[in-house]
């Protein structure tokens, strides 16, 4: 077969059969897989000794390590490690995977050995299958191109694995997260300077407080994520930092001086990231401690977004027995019982993601606790965790954003009505008659049900004139959201 | 159409066309839906709004759906409120979900509203249309058999999401948890019965301690279990109460004067559990404190399997560098660059799963306590991590069974030398000769490297034939498993 | 010196100078310690070594530790092992320890040997000087009464250290906690009592719904604290069981046979609670299963307790722009700047408590999976935390009680006029009208703002005699607690 | 009384009975609190409401109040709004609160009002009644210097709790844990240096694997605190920013116009930190996500202790039956019963830390994601956590490395016999051999138990010359930290 051929190769089921199996071999002998699958003897092992719920090795996992099994052929090959023809070959299939064209052949479980060597075998057994189906050769004859001694040539698991955890992770915060959250809080801010002069009440402690804007308080949320994002960004410099190169151990036994140095050179041209040899591969290969904190800074994320949404649906509660101040949009009926009944359910969404990372951020820190000498051996567990959190908070706050935030609306006569009503703009009167004298006037008010300022001309501290320049709801808000 | 036909009817399809789209209504107006699938609007109005991951909620929820459903039409039917003809189309479109034939239209996602509502209105929308199908009506029309009023009679998501996550949960745990519990326990104890008269070097706080044996040692790992598959039948109590019955907020309107007390029965007959009805249903509906405390019998199972796996991997290290006491099962090549390496793989599943069950429980203690006025709305969040924490235990629990606790050997050799090694062996000696005699030998033992005979005749506290007759390490593992 | 002088001494200082230092030993050599302490070399140690933070091994600890060394002293006494005059004299001492006299003897730190060693060597070696002291002896001479050879007779940190262990939890769980929830859930159900017939509009996602009673809702507070204090006293059953006798790894060695029955009875009859020797010493030793388990029951009432603050602060906020159902008793002035302001603090304190015991929980059941062999030594950790959250729960409840609930009183005005204005009393027109009319019913008053009477008579779906029987706000709480 | 009287006052008693009650009052009416005590009448109130447990408010927070009060007043001081002998007054009060000197009269519960208002009044009370007896008033007047009015002077607990919150934890991290830490990582770098050329076997998945240095396994723990460290370090960038200004509700009502630029300015220049104003007020009363941030940092720190503590007494256990590569210092006697036992004591004094700061992080988070509108009020929980775990760190990294670490020995000859024993050093093989061929070696000698260069010679893959070159366990460790 000539090179060209190769390369044009097409045909993502070379060599297969639609049914049946075909012997596979590995070191402790032979067994069948499907005839239909490309992965070979570990990969059918695992199937058997790991089939343990439904959790799958995320895809996602695949597509990064197809990068670093092709950086690895490149530098191979350009070393003269690696035989043009079989370089070539592995890199096509490389690219498949990576393009996720070869998915259905990557179906091994979470719960599988805690290195993830049994991930980095079934690549390596695909891409050598595939390799060997682009050359003509005989699948599972491991000829021309072998699982361990071609694909994975200069590499273990060990140092491979979470390699393809940063790039995974990377791509899920970079592709998805990231700009999602950058579209969420450029929503809210938007919204944020529309009600920027709509004042409101304040509440701490949930009880009525002084006065502030609609867009002021939006101006904290939109805060909130901006500094979320800046973390989870912030959190990417541990995660350029690759393991590759330590090989087994952290020594790099088996790998060629340079490689290590090299590999993440290719990897930063491949994805365009700036990515970089880690600096000390014992702590890169006996730790995931970066991995821990880019997962502390998706909490940070859920923190904010848990905030953010219960204050949305409180502020929507009602629509006649709570506070009343938003109108969310009303996306589907709210009760299978109770008629005309619409609740927010964008927001509980939220809520129950931003628990879940929360919950699996602990799962997360535990698991990094973990590591025993050259090895953390919790990887599966953390990546994907890091994976599964990342997603459901990337789509959740693109529905939270479509469903819910986009559409709100404010309830502008409820809101003023609670700014006539409250109490609590007696502090303004506070540095003009003292904090013990407004107090009375306030308590006078609650226990008497009249207006403040009734209380308050009642009081003799203050004339009328001086409460209605003092007490003015809007000065109280100040300006911007900077405080005083 | 007769009613035998009705009851016979097997076409699962009936009514549906294998493309384009029909149309469905719910109070907020019409949608197009898949033509091939039985759901109506809300449903269709879900998959949009809650596309968020991958988190589908479990089936299990669903066939137990089915299970209330079933109950409620019978008690309909059987007080005159449902005609005949309704409640048995009804009834046998819950028996088809119940039995998993209908799964493929309950497509919807977890992260939802909080409540379930959507996914009763998915139950209440398959039955109410695979009903109409069975009784030659017109998919969509609501008639026949409405969803909200022939379907969800007497009912609201609010009582009967708690219900169905009650039978879910019980389903979950009885058919596949604690039997795969009490099956590694049994084989524990089959080999704790096997190797009782094993004479081991004891071990604490890493360090040597005083003999004991390999069956005593093991009796320690099967009594953790079967306390913990203790404390998960005991927390089933709390989950044999339904909320059914409550409706919209507990106090049961629009459902007939005895409604959950019948449903309740109703429910124990076609499940064979003592269900009962809950005696406060504001409890039952507001809370899912029930549900915390059956996830945190989970974790108390989590917490045993970590010691357990962790002991057994370290107790099987080696074969050179380690402990080296046990041989695990080979099961697959345990490196991609390490020859001939093998790892204790089934031991690190469980060490994850045992995390993932701990950090999803700090989830559930979390969402438990979001509970507001009439409703916990944390409820997705909570059924989803409840059965994926009791399917992935009972899933590592066989797995780790099968292939690593069951071929699990002694190197009986490398056991015997540690005890003949071993200094603490000088415990036996101090009420013979006093703590700190005893501490002095065996510190110049150490110092020496001599071994404790030796050392202990050195000293002068004690002669041979003393020495030997108490420094047996056979008589120092005592009698049975009940220490002195 | 008689036996007679030596029970009735009640100088708590003899032998003890008032300042400087003298000499105590152990195994490892001779160490200065504080002249007007008790304790001896391996307290001193200790105090150097792990001066970490304030944390100190809760003086509960030690009260529990006097009654295991005072049962084994009676056992020990009985069988003839330990000569009358220095059983008295050790016994007199633990009485003294158990009483609290010599707290100021147990200095030591939480963050200290996993085992807890060094504090049952401080209460040896206190136990051992307060003994010699009784005696006439010589402080630090170990003479009369060693500390490892007299006071720990038949003794280990190992079984020991998780018996006092037990004690201490359950006395934490008997005197204070559940006394405490249970007067807590007293006050709840007289107020729920007092408040049955107060209709109340009902919320479910912070929505308003139909209605209930406050009394009814109330009653769901009181059903989740009985239930949580149910699961703790049950929880009780794995405290119970007691280690003695298991010394150094399970086996008993060097305790005589029969020792951990009987001093387990002995210990029994001390405190008047049904405590058995544990039937599988390895497991109560190498595991703390039964300190998570109960720590999960503590987290049980966490979780309902911070349902219940919340819904409290909720309901009474305001006084304006809030819910404004309820009225808190106003204990002190909330706000530094805003004058007459008052607000919930018991809530947020009983609300801060529920999270810091969920954090507690995650920590102790993270150190409970972390036993390794024939010893779980994550024990101080697990007795602080355990005793720490049944602190502040019980103190927790006692002032939340006192200062919150048994105050709080009702804003009848406003229950009523949400009651009037709310819309989701058309529940009860769904099985008249149907679903679909009664929502657009809603959706019509909502929309335009009338009352649900007028929409209702508008829709030209029911007559005003129908809709006034019908919708009768009382009738829909039902009859009583259990729903329909 | 003069300026120059005021200010060389040093009688911390001033005013203050010995014993009795005097009588303070506050808006809610007059209360008896000690004599001599400088507090008022809320913390008086605060000590009856919130006694629960024996959690105190830090004193740490105090010292950090001092600072932002006495910033308040020398801002309100320049401007003219703070008569300068008031202003005088108040800033001795508060440099005395800054240096511990009036520890006594800050007495109040961690578990109170979640804005922390009441520590806000108690730092009031005493600074207000300090002034007033510095200027020889009557204690409880408020006159000439009021808690509200003038100590508090633009200020609410609101902005200025969340302020010395910053204050404080940043002390904590820069005082103490970022030193301690240093001081350990240093020490194991030198130890790295000194065993840099040490070669051992290395250990995946608990398993024989490859040979490394003890230099370079002791480079991955520097390298892990470093990291932490550095992460630490980062996290102070969110805490820079301070919320004072912000007032009641971040709007800065009651402040002057750049009170909160010049507020924050005056406490970078007294503290030496870069101190900013919060660029949004509402983010910054509204959440707590700076600090949540911050903990992460810290439970980085602990994720990476708790692999080092425990690789140490991993590879330190024995002596005879166990690793035993290492010498860990003794310190004390290990064992009540087992003479001469010696446990690594320090190793496990860090794991519990290490649970402890996770646990109490996943509680921070819970309590970060809990706020409403304009308020966090988990302040409480949030700031003892943070200093907890920060104290607990700290002295511990410091006993960790004094008691353990530095005193930390090879034991060469079990080093190297370990690495002449293992089979691992096989993988060298594998470039010359292939992956499969090098796989039988390994398994051959296992299973019959000889070296692995009798094993290779006798598979006829390799020659006695090819073999000594190659498996060369000293070539094996590469160069270096960071890999191939």
């Amino acid at each position: 077969m000539a090179e060209n051929d190769l390369i044009s190769e097409n045909d993502l089921t070379a060599g297969l059969a639609a049914s049946g199996t075909r012997q596979e071999f590995d070191s402790m002998g032979t067994i069948d897989v499907p005839a239909d699958k490309y992965y070979g003897a570990q990969t059918a092992r695992s199937l058997v000794h790991f089939s343990i719920g439904d959790d799958r090795m995320p895809k996602a996992v695949y597509h990064a390590y197809g990068i670093v099994k092709k950086a690895c052929a490149l530098v191979n090959l350009a070393e003269g490690r690696l035989p043009e023809v079989k370089a070539k070959a592995i890199i096509q299939a490389a690219d498949e995977t990576i393009a996720g064209q070869l998915d259905a052949h990557y179906p091994l479980y979470v719960w599988q050995t805690g290195s993830g060597t049994q991930s980095n075998m079934n690549v390596n057994e695909v891409l050598s299958n595939r390799a060997i189906a682009l050359l003509g050769g005989t699948l599972g004859s491991q000829q021309p191109v072998g699982p361990n001694d071609d694909v994975n040539m200069g590499q273990s698991s060990n140092d491979t694995f979470p390699t393809a955890m940063h790039i995974a992770a990377l791509e899920a915060l970079d592709r998805r997260l990231l700009p999602e959250v950058d579209r969420l809080a450029a929503v809210i801010e938007a919204k944020a300077a529309q009600w920027m002069d709509v004042v409101k009440i304040g509440r701490t402690h949930l009880e009525d407080a002084t006065p502030l804007t609609v867009g002021q308080e939006w101006s904290g949320y939109a805060a909130q994520l901006r500094a979320a994002c800046a973390a989870i960004a912030a959190s990417r410099a541990g995660l350029y930092e690759l393991a590759i190169g330590g090989t087994a151990v952290g020594t790099g036994i088996n790998a060629p001086p340079g490689f290590s140095v090299k590999v993440a050179q290719q990897i930063a041209a491949l994805t365009g990231k700036p990515f970089v040899t880690a600096p000390n591969k014992f702590m890169a290969q006996g730790s995931l401690d970066a991995m821990v904190r880019a997962h502390a800074a998706l909490r940070g994320l859920a923190v904010a977004l848990m905030k953010i949404a219960n204050d949305m649906r409180w502020l929507a509660s009602g629509p006649r027995c709570g506070l009343g101040e938003l109108k969310l949009p009303q996306n589907e009926p709210g009760s299978s019982i109770m008629p005309g009944k619409v609740n927010p359910t964008q927001c509980e969404a939220i809520v129950m993601i931003a628990i879940q990372v929360m919950g699996d951020d602990s799962a997360v820190a535990f698991a990094g606790s973990q590591g025993n000498f050259e090895l953390n051996a919790m990887r599966p567990i953390i990546i994907n965790a890091f994976l599964h959190s990342a997603t459901i908070l990337a789509d959740g706050c693109e529905k939270f954003r479509t469903y819910s935030v986009e559409g709100t609306e404010l309830n502008r006569q409820k809101i003023a009505s609670f700014v006539e009503n409250s109490l609590m703009l007696v502090t303004a009167l506070s540095p003009v008659i003292g904090y013990q004298n407004a107090a009375h006037i306030a308590e006078q008010a609650d226990a008497t049900g009249t207006t403040l300022r009734e209380a308050a001309l009642a009081s003799g501290h203050v004339d009328a004139a001086t409460f209605d320049r003092v007490v003015d709801a809007r000065a109280m808000t100040g300006h911007g959201v900077a405080g005083a």
